[in-house]
């Protein structure tokens, strides 16, 4: 048995709330700057009015899938307007992703285990 | 600038549609049983009735998120039921994870970038 990461669960509330799915295929490109951005983003993101939480893996193979969860459509449209995020999202789009999709869903449940 | 690989993303229609999410840490236990089992579930549930696709990634650390999409909560209440699948579920929480927390999401919008 591994060690138990709770950290790299999100910790939510009760459903309703909404979910931003990110799935991105990395290019090669900068991949210094790009766990930076990626690092700056969490921290932004936590501050962000109605954040709730969020989970982010990527395999070896560059395909990663990043799941944020927010409070409302509302929290989602002013996070994507955030200024330092946009200048993230257009180098993402310029340099960092070989292709993306990005899906906004509305969690109507949701079940776990822990032990 | 790395190679695309178009398999890695589900190709879906214009929401709305339904999403699973399932994020889970894995426990060291049954690599090859897992990825077996892992292997099988795809191929099985392209072939229930109401699944449009999937994206699937896991890191080194064990931690993993899989999205699902289906057609309709029916659909999923299917998968969920299905024989082989609720043996697979329970060998999951008695052996192959850690923790998981499972969403499950109505996808309202969609965006990507293909280049």
């Amino acid at each position: 048995m591994t060690t138990t990461t709770p950290s790299a669960f999100a910790s939510l509330p009760t459903p309703p709330y909404y979910a931003v799915i990110f799935s991105s295929l990395r290019t090669s490109a900068g991949p210094d700057e790009y766990a930076h951005m990626a690092e700056r983003m969490v921290v932004l993101a936590q501050h962000q009015p109605g954040y709730l939480g969020a989970e982010s893996t990527r395999g070896a193979d560059g395909f990663g899938i990043t799941v944020s969860y927010w409070t409302s459509l509302e929290a989602i449209a002013h996070w994507r307007a955030n200024a330092e995020h946009r200048v993230a999202q257009e180098t993402g789009k310029a340099q960092w992703y070989e292709h993306y999709e990005l899906r906004v869903a509305l969690v109507e449940k949701a079940y776990g285990k822990k032990i």
